[in-house]
Formats: C-alpha cells, sequence, structure tokens
C-alpha cells in the first residue's frame, strides 16, 4: 500500500490527460499547477488535437508518450475516462487520479460508469484516487506536486489534509495560506471509488513530512476499519476531523426499544472521540484548531492565565474558556510582587490581569515573562486591543520575547484589526497563533486541553470470556427456520445465559398444577405473563401478574390470566410463562443497535424514566474495553443512583461492566443482530441479585450481512 | 431624557477639550475624526498651549469660546477632569462625554474620583457618558458626529450600537465597516457614573433612524430596571446582545436548597431571552446577526430550501439547520417538475438541491425563481463555490435576480473567497447578506427563526392576587426582632398562607397526650418531627416519624423521639412539631434565589433525584406571567413525569401555575428575602391534595434592601 501510494505522492513523471490550450479551464490549469509548483519530474500533457500546451510537447494519447509514466491525472469527460484508464493500464501507469465528475455522485447510471472504470483499473492492476475530486497535492521540496487545478498552491507545512469533497478541498486550501497554516500532502478523494480515506491515513501515519491530519468526511465507506485504523494511527499523530452528516439512525431501526433511543443522543461527534479523533463543529473551528497545533504544544493542563490591555475582551475570554472546561487561577503572591514593581497600580492584578489602555510592548513582555515562570499556569492567553496611539508590531515582538523559550501553551488575540494584520503576522512568523476573536483562542485551546486529556486516559482492555457460541449459532438458525426476525423469551434469555450473562430463567406452563411447579422449582416471588396466544401489549390488557408468593396465589393468577385472554376474545391455547422475581435493585437497560455509520453502538441506561423521560443513556462503539464500559456508566447524568444515592448501598458496577463486555464480545461474534435490548437488567450491591429479566434480539436478513 | 440625549447625538456645536496637535494622540484624532466626518455644526478645540489645531482656532478655557457649546468632549488627565466639567457647567454646556479613563475602573480611588465628577455634572443639570469610554457617533446626514478617537468612521446605517467597553466597541466598528454594516448611532458607555445602557435603549427606542440595537453588555446597574426597559423596547425594535461574564450564583447563597442549585443552570442567555432580547454567544455571532437583519426579514417559519453548486457545504448547511431546530423539507412535486426541464439531470433534487460543479448563474436563477415559489419554504440559503471557470459576480447577480421580489429570508453563503470578495459585495449591495462558511448562515437563521417564535410566543399576564400582607410583615418583623436571618417551620407555612399557597399546617405537643390531640385535629395519617431541641439534621438522628395512622402509634412514636433525643444527649424541653401526611402526588420544589445581575429569579422543578442529581430545574425572572409560569413546568426535562406518565393521572397544573405566581407576587411585594425554597410541594391530580410540605425563608440583612 505504502509503495502504491507512492506512485502518487512522489511520482518521477505525471501525465495530464485532457490537458487544454484554454484558459480558465480545468485541463489548463492543471497544467499550469504543475508548472508553477516547479515539479521535480517530467510532466507530459496529453491532448489529440493540440501539439504544445503551455510551452510543453503534448501527445495524443498516454500511449504516445516516450518515458514511463508514474501518475496519470485523467480530466477528460465522463464517457471517455473508462477508455483513457485503459490506455494508462496499458502504458504501466500505476496511479490515477480521476478529476473528472459524472459517477455514482449523480446516480444509478453514474455509478454503473464508475463500477466499469474501477473494473480496468483493477484488471490493470492500478490504483485509483477519484473520480469527481479535486487532485492531490505534495509540497515536500524534492517532491513540488501540484496535480490539482485550484487557484492556490498551498504553504509547505506538516498538516497532511484529507477531503471527500473537491469544493471543500479547495476552500480549505485557500483560507489556510491566508492563515499561514501549511499542509505537506492534500489529497481530495472524491466518490472513493478504489483508495479511501483509511488507505490515506495509513500513509499518512508513516509520512515522515507530516506530523498532523486534516480530515473533511461525509461518510465512512467502511466504519469498522475507520475506527480500528484512526485508534491506531492517534497513537502516532493527531486527527482532527470536522464531518459533516449526522447519524440517523432511530426512524429506520425504531423496532426496539435500544433502537428508537439510539437516534436521540449519539452525536457523531461522541463517536468519533471513541476513536481518539478530536472532533471539530465547523470549519472555522478545524482552522482554529490547526493553526493553534501548527505552532504549539498540547496544554500539559487547563489552567489559563489571561493578559490583557482591555477589560471586555479579556472577560469574554474568562467567559469562553470557563465554559469550555478550563480553570483561570489566581495570579500566585509571587507574581503579583514582581509585576506590581513594573506595571501601573491601576492594572487589576487577577487573572485576567487587566493592564488596562495605556499597556503597551513593555507591560506586556515584563508580565509574560512573570506568568511563563508561574507554575500555577498550563497557557497563557495574550489580548491585545490596539489603541492607535501603540505600534502593533512592536507589541507582537514584546509578546513573543515575553514568552520565548516557554513550554506552555500560548494562544494570542489580536481584535479589531483584521485577518491580513501586521501584528497578527509578526506573531504567527513568532510561533504564536493569533485569533481576531477570544471566544475562538478560549475554544481552541479548550479543544486542545480535551484532546490531550482523552489521549491520556487509559484505554482498558477488550476482554474476551468463554462462552457457548454453538448455542447461541443453534438458537439464531432455528429462528432462522422458523421464519421469525426476531428472538425473544426464553430463547432470548438463553443467548445471553450461553454469553455468560445472569438471567433469569423461564418456566412455560399450560395448567394451573403445572404453574405451580415452575414456581416452586423457580423459587417464590415469582411472575407470571401471558405466553400464547401472544399479545403484544401484555400490560395494556392485564396480562401480567407480580410478586406472586404462594402456590395458592400461582394457582389463582393462572386462572384470572385465562379469563382475561378469553374475555379479551383471543384464540388458540393458553399458556404461561414464569419467572423468579428479583426484587430490590435499580432497573438498568442495555442493548446494541446498528448505526449506519458506525455500525453497532452498545448503549446503556437506566431503565423506566431515566431511559424513556429523561433520555439519559450513553453509546460505545466496538470494540468496548473494560474501561470504556466504567465510563460509560459514569457518564450517565443519573449515576449517582448506582453509586449508593441518599446512603442506599451502591451497585455492583464491576458486575455491570462485565455484562456489558460479554453483550459487546456476543455483538462482535455474531454480525447477525442488528438490534439487542435487555430491558431490565436488575443491577444490585450483590452479583448473585444482578440479572436480565428480559430479552430481544432482531436479526438481520441473510443477504443483509 | 429625549432632550437632555439630544444634547449628546444632535449637538450644534461641540468643544474638544484636551485637543492636540500630536499626531496619533486621542486628543487629535478625535478633533480629526470630526472634521473627516464633516460634522454639521461647530467644532470649538480647548487646549492652554496652542492657538490652532488641524487649522481650527483653539481656546486656553471653554469658558473662552465666543459662541453657546451644546456638547463637551473631555479627553484631559483624570486629575483635571473635575475642573474642566466644572467649567463646562459655568458655560451652560448640556451634555459632557467624558474619555479620560482612571475613574471607577481601577479601584477604590478612582471611584473617589468619579463620583466628585459626578456631583459637579449633577450640580450644573448636565449630563455624562463615560468616564473611561471610547466616545460617540450619529451618522445622520443632519449630523454626522464622530465623537471618538477610533480609526473606522461607521458606514451610516440603521443600527443603533450600545457598548460598555470601548475596546470592544472600537473592534466591532471597524468589523462591521468591512462587512458593510451601517450605523445610525454608537454610543460607547464606559464606567455608566451617570447615563447607563437603559437611558440609551430608551433613547433608540423612539430615534426615527434606529430600527435594530446592538448591545455589548458587562453587567447592568440596575437588573430590574433593564428587564422592564428592554422588555418595552424589544416591542418596536429588536435588541440583539452579546452579554459577557456568567452569572455568578450559589458559592455566595448556598445556604438554601434553591441557592444551591440556581448557579448550576442559570445562564445569562436564558434570562435575557426572558426579556425578548436575542442573545448572542459571541462578536462573530453579533455581525452574523446584525448583517442578516439589517438586509433581510425575519423568517417566517423554520422551513428550509439549500440550494448549492457543491455537495460539501450543501451538507453542513443541512446539518447546522437541523442541528438549530429548523427544518428542510423536500422539494414539492411542481417545483422538481419544473426544475428538471432547465437543470442537467445530474443534479439532485432534493434539499439541499446540489446542482453539481458545473452549475453557474443560469442555473442559480432557474432554481431560486422556482423556489421563491414554492410554499413549502419560509428561508431560502444558496450556497455557491466559486470553480475557477465560472464568473463569481455573475453568479451573485443571478442569485439576486432570481430571488427578487421575495418575501422569504435569504443568506447566502459564498464559500473560499475571502471577506472582500466581489461576489460577495455583490451579494450585499442587492440586499443579500452573505457568509464565507454554511454553519454561519445556518445559525443566524435559526436566531432569527427563533427570535420571531420568541416574540410571537404569547406573554401571559401578570396575575395579582388578594393576599395578607401583614401578617408577613408580622412574621419577618419577629423574626427579624429575634436575631433570626430564616423563618422555618410554622412561620414559614404561615407566609405561605398568607398568600394563598396551600401549605399543610404544624401542631406542636410537648406530650404525648398533646400529640394525640394534635393529629386527631389534623387528621390521620401525621408525620411527626422533633421540634425542640434544635436538631439540624434530623433525618440523620432519626428524629422524623412518618405515617403514624392511630393514636397509639402517635403515643409510641412521640416517646421514641424523646429516647432518641436523651441518647443522643441534648438537653432542653422536648417537643414534637406535626403535620398531617400527604400521601401519593408528586413531590415538586419551588423557590426564589437572587441573581447578582438579574435581581430574584423563581426557581421550579422536581423533587429529590430530580432536582438534585438530574438537575432538572427551570428559572424565570419577575415578573413572572401565567404564560411564564406554564413555560417554567413545560421546559422540565421530567415534565412527562407531572402529565401523566404511564398512565398515572396527571398532576394538576394550574395549582402549580397559581401557586408559581402567588410565590412570585411574595416576592415582588417583599424585597426582604434572599431566598425562598419551598420543598416540597405535593402536586396531586386534585387541587386539594396539592399542597406545600415545608418551606424556608432567607432574610435579607437590613441594611442590604
Amino acid at each position: 500500500m505504502q509503495q502504491q501510494l507512492d506512485a502518487f505522492f512522489r511520482p518521477r513523471s505525471v501525465a495530464v490527460i485532457g490537458a487544454s490550450t484554454k484558459k480558465g479551464t480545468i485541463g489548463r490549469e492543471t497544467v499550469r499547477n504543475m508548472l508553477l509548483a516547479e515539479f521535480n519530474g517530467k510532466v507530459f500533457p496529453v491532448n489529440p488535437k493540440a501539439s504544445v500546451i503551455l510551452s510543453i510537447k503534448a501527445y495524443s494519447t498516454i500511449l504516445d508518450v516516450p518515458d514511463a509514466v508514474d501518475l496519470a491525472i485523467v480530466i477528460v469527460p465522463k464517457d471517455h475516462v473508462k477508455e483513457v484508464v485503459a490506455q494508462c493500464g496499458e502504458k504501466g501507469v500505476k496511479g490515477v487520479v480521476v478529476i473528472s465528475a459524472g459517477f455514482s455522485e449523480v446516480g444509478r447510471e453514474g455509478r454503473k460508469r464508475e463500477q466499469e472504470v474501477l473494473k480496468v483499473v483493477r484488471e490493470y492492476g492500478m490504483r485509483m484516487i477519484g473520480p469527481n475530486c479535486f487532485g492531490i497535492v505534495n509540497t515536500h521540496p524534492d517532491v513540488c506536486l501540484n496535480a490539482t487545478f485550484g487557484k492556490t498552491y498551498p504553504m509547505p507545512g506538516r498538516i497532511g489534509f484529507i477531503t471527500q469533497s473537491g469544493a471543500m478541498g479547495e476552500a480549505i486550501v485557500n483560507v489556510a495560506h491566508d492563515l499561514g497554516i501549511g499542509f505537506s500532502i492534500v489529497a481530495s478523494i472524491g466518490n472513493k471509488a478504489d483508495i479511501s480515506s483509511n488507505d490515506l491515513l495509513e500513509y499518512l501515519k508513516t509520512d515522515p513530512d507530516t506530523d498532523m491530519i486534516l480530515m473533511y468526511l461525509e461518510n465512512f465507506g467502511n466504519p469498522r476499519n475507520f475506527t480500528k485504523i484512526a485508534r491506531e494511527v492517534v497513537r502516532f499523530k493527531p486527527i482532527v476531523a470536522v464531518k459533516s452528516g449526522r447519524t440517523k439512525l432511530g426512524a429506520k431501526a425504531a423496532s426496539s426499544h435500544t433502537g428508537a433511543l439510539a437516534g436521540l443522543d449519539v452525536g457523531v461527534d461522541a463517536l468519533l472521540e471513541q476513536t481518539g479523533v478530536m472532533r471539530v463543529d465547523t470549519v472555522e473551528e478545524l482552522f482554529d484548531v490547526a493553526q493553534a497545533m501548527t505552532y504549539q504544544p498540547l496544554p500539559k493542563g487547563n489552567r489559563v492565565a489571561v493578559v490583557t490591555n482591555a477589560g471586555g475582551p479579556g472577560i469574554l475570554a474568562t467567559d469562553a474558556l470557563i465554559a469550555n472546561g478550563m480553570e483561570m487561577p489566581s495570579l500566585s503572591a509571587a507574581t503579583v510582587k514582581k509585576l506590581k514593581k513594573h506595571i501601573s497600580a491601576e492594572a487589576s492584578f487577577a487573572n485576567p490581569m487587566d493592564m488596562v489602555a495605556g499597556a503597551g510592548g513593555r507591560e506586556f513582555r515584563i508580565t509574560l515573562e512573570a506568568l511563563k515562570n508561574d507554575r500555577k499556569y498550563d497557557a497563557i492567553v495574550p489580548i491585545f486591543v490596539p489603541p492607535i496611539t501603540i505600534d502593533q508590531i512592536e507589541v507582537a515582538e514584546c509578546i513573543a520575547d515575553g514568552l520565548a523559550g516557554t513550554d506552555k501553551t500560548v494562544l494570542a488575540c489580536f481584535m479589531g484589526v483584521g485577518l491580513e494584520s501586521a501584528g497578527m503576522d509578526q506573531l504567527r512568523k513568532r510561533g504564536i497563533p493569533a485569533y481576531i476573536f477570544p471566544e475562538a483562542a478560549a475554544k481552541t485551546l479548550s479543544n486542545m486541553y480535551k484532546y490531550r486529556e482523552r489521549m491520556l486516559h487509559p484505554r482498558g482492555k477488550v476482554r474476551t470470556y468463554k462462552v457457548d457460541m454453538e448455542k447461541v449459532e443453534r438458537i439464531v438458525a432455528e429462528a432462522r427456520d422458523s421464519g421469525s426476525d426476531s428472538i425473544v423469551g426464553e430463547p432470548a434469555i438463553d443467548i445471553l445465559r450461553a454469553y455468560g450473562i445472569s438471567a433469569a430463567p423461564y418456566r412455560y406452563a399450560s395448567s394451573a398444577e403445572q404453574a405451580v411447579k415452575a414456581a416452586t422449582a423457580l423459587g417464590y416471588p415469582v411472575v407470571m405473563k401471558i405466553n400464547t396466544p401472544p399479545i403484544l401489549h401484555k400490560t395494556e390488557v392485564g396480562g401480567v401478574m407480580v410478586d406472586l408468593r404462594t402456590d395458592k396465589e400461582v394457582r389463582s393468577a393462572f386462572r384470572t390470566l385465562r379469563n382475561r385472554i378469553e374475555e379479551h376474545g383471543e384464540e388458540g391455547d393458553f399458556s404461561v410463562a414464569m419467572q423468579k422475581m428479583i426484587t430490590g435493585g435499580i432497573e438498568t437497560v442495555m442493548g446494541m443497535s446498528t448505526d449506519p455509520q458506525f455500525g453497532p453502538l452498545i448503549m446503556f441506561g437506566l431503565g423506566g424514566i431515566y431511559v424513556e423521560v429523561m433520555k439519559d443513556v450513553s453509546f460505545r462503539i466496538l470494540p468496548l474495553t473494560d474501561q470504556g464500559a466504567r465510563d460509560m456508566i459514569r457518564s450517565l447524568r443519573s449515576f449517582p443512583l448506582l453509586n449508593g444515592f441518599r446512603g442506599a448501598p451502591a451497585a455492583n458496577q464491576e458486575v455491570l461492566v462485565e455484562t456489558l463486555l460479554r453483550l459487546s464480545q456476543l455483538v462482535r461474534d455474531f454480525h447477525c443482530f442488528s438490534e439487542i435490548d435487555i430491558n431490565p437488567f436488575i443491577a444490585s450491591p450483590d452479583k448473585k441479585d444482578c440479572a436480565a429479566v428480559d430479552a430481544r434480539f432482531i436479526i438481520r436478513p441473510t443477504n443483509d450481512q
């Protein structure tokens, strides 16, 4: 893979097929960009109607090119793409970038066209980026490849950028250029017919010129793969992503409890974060973070000092920092003492430190020098609002001087001076990111801090228990044979038990005497429900009797239920299902639902109103670790109820963790379930009193696995 | 007031005291700004050391000016301000704007200095803006006043802008200028020693040249006044505010349940919204909204059509719209039919409508014309990502042509072309606001929609009930006389009853037989608590006995409690307090706490875990209306529990509304309480089963009212 992608990002010769002499066309701009970037290899324009393009000899077809060609950029009309790609194959080209549009993005016919092209690519053992993309860039001085039609050649830098949308890719490259953000590699992946963002992530992981990866994503081709790869890559380099498109679960998958809930609260963000990716909400935030991480280290903690020459922005920064989970401890006594010697007594020696409007470079330098050495802070935010009377370049220099050599994270704010101000440029030249608005600096700092926290948070271990897979296979096969798309009642409980999940066993009875025998075997008290004929809303017809404590009560309950069924006009043989009644403990709900983008999600929440009214549930993508399960449980707002609220004994959390891990193992082992619902699972202080009472499995149609 | 403020914003002659000949000083820039703006009256520079400033004759003191002076701008060093302000008074000046800093913003001495200046201002019957401000502007062509030292003279427009921070004021004026946002009046109010934001709101309310008011606020001088005035002003003109600084309740006021909660969830935003002010989170959002409202009407509903020539931004816009509560219905069949005649079949005729990259001006015009006439939409967001091959000015023209005459709200997005792009400028010239990023357009549209909804939401009525104020006065006086700072137990219940709030009465007993008598009078079952000696945590020592059903149980409970007290080693006479036990119903909590910025807040939540663990409470500022009380109740996440969850009968919401209104009347009538806690108030289906069980009033120190 590494080598295959080198053909794209380190080619020795590139053919531009569909090169053009006509100004303002993609075919001409691409050639022009290759030349302006001063590509270190050979460029061969291909165009049957031109002999020279931008002073370079052009060829009718790629087959006419005399030299070997590593990479071909394809810009011909959609109906010709297949043909020229085949010629590339004949020529021995290793990689093709298809810029042409009109493929799977435009519906069924386009999809067919794309498949045909892909077939040709595979036949010749080539790889393809696109179609419907913006092209690729490698700014490394040994390469200088700009195989795009964009207006801007990105500044060299150490950020790799993967974009699914060509338009967004170009927009991002343009704005990044204005902000002084440089890229190592830019890859617009378009329809991802062959090479995916996953492939590029793996390539960038080991690319020595890339320190950080930015992604603009619209969907994941293979989410299970993405989460696996992303988790691995972030151990080496941070990934920052704007992910558009929300997860649309629920509507379709609302047949079970868990399914209906999943749509509510699971954001792509939360799930992406579990892979270790830093997810930002908007393109602006992407730039803010990229700028910061280009110049500054991650903050070692959340303690921030704000220094300002104007009260207002200081307050805005404080608000935004606190609202985003940062802290602003007051200045240490030593720092205040040091500062009072040099700074006007009118200043406020607090945090934010407001040096008032007269303050210029000297004051910033002195104050920042003192703060740099104050161990109470992990990060410093200098804010300068340029008054007419003060030279902003000098202030920028003084800010940089004052902070020279610090290992604290520094994000500056220069207000009201426009993006291209000299002061901001000067700060960036000295390695200090600069923002116009204090809120942006604050949010960025918090994003960086949270990212570091997440990276340091223990990942925990995936556990594998000894289980009885064969039994589950048998139960699923039986359900399938009987034409059922769900498993409920006893077989559902049996699946849980096969995976070592404690569950209250069922007994069935079709006579009062059988019911008494069953109750005796289960142990009193018991619960009795109508089993057949099947009734959907049992509670509404009074089809459930709880807390039956004696043989007599069981007999009487059996008769009552039979009478109710008859009154209800139901036909068929009558039987009841019985379980031991678990008293005490807290009702929880566990489950799995399938997210179209991320695949299976494990769900946990407290039962009844907490889930239904308060929507208080947590979700995790697979694989779930023990630490992940613990975090899931603790992240509930209602967690205090599990943890011994008002002196009640705490529920056994290790049992909950283990049950979630066993459920997750079941989900890993069996892709045939689209939804699982364990409701309720009773959580008690004592392990032996913890058990699932009811469960429901939805089976995926066979051709859908 | 109107007339007094006209002296500031429509003066015929202005003296600049502290005018200077030295380049780059505030004293010179202010004179220069007056001249550059072409002020329609006379300008008199005052400076004892100069005879000419910027070609105008200067005077030693204002007393030397030969003509009458309406307004003086004061820029002298802080220690001279008092003296020159006195000279202004002598001269008969009506208004002074003190730009000089070094007053209450710098601590105690400054506060003293400010009070002295204010005293002089009042002695002469003048009014003052500042000190420590950035100055004032009126762009009206009959006035052209720029009494600031800023670099930018705002563009004329119909927005009035009040800023508390001078630095933020200048920054905002600069950026607004770049975005084509114009102002009628700008007022930097600084320390607000005399004229406050409230005064200016009232002035702008009736200013014929102002359609909308922007505010940058740091605090409210008089919050009760602000909410009253703001509520009135927004009936005429929208107010949009960035309010920095968060409400810091709780830490200090944590002595009661309600107090401790208030700090958690009350944002200034929620409270400002109750006054009808549109509160935005950041300065950027302020601009986004200002730009939109300068050019466009509020959307009549939340149904949005998005049209784009690039998939990515369309998805980003969709995400942001949906996440912010907007809807995106699909195109009507008629519209699709119309469009298919003219637009490439490769386009996606959905919402967002992606016309794909080839689309130019013609496609935008045709599509927007069709959408303009589609009744399914209240707003339209065209998004254009300029490909190199298409002329963006032409596209801007076509977008404007296509939408000509529509009454739908239109916010456009032009991506990746930088703030000062020709296409964006062209759109703005044609009355269409343009944003670089789709998220900004989406968020702005949602802000506008929510604002309109809030304006249309019925306000409801403030109700006044017949109550027994004298009784409450008596109870408070007795508590004060006894040196107590709180009222609990029977007198607390009596206060509630004096205000017609249903509450379970108390009886006291100091012998078992008295207890039986009390129980008989109250009616069984009863609750019994230790009354004396006073014990703080009654439940912990087992000092509460509930559900006593017979004389015998009452006698036995009395003895048990007495024994427990003795075991506990407490001294003093023993007595118990008894109440009828209210069974069934749902525990709610009501209360009042005092916010340092907004004054009293009324609080409502469900009792126990809902308040304590789930933090599910709602707050309202005064005055509370019946509709406001209803909204408070319904805004709880746990509201379904009050509304008949799982077939249980609903609690009587009208009783809750009335109780909240009576509580609010009590708070209006008595400023002596800093906190009130009614916990629990039992809400039942039947009015007669609804009652407060316990209450606690914290009395403010007498000198603090």
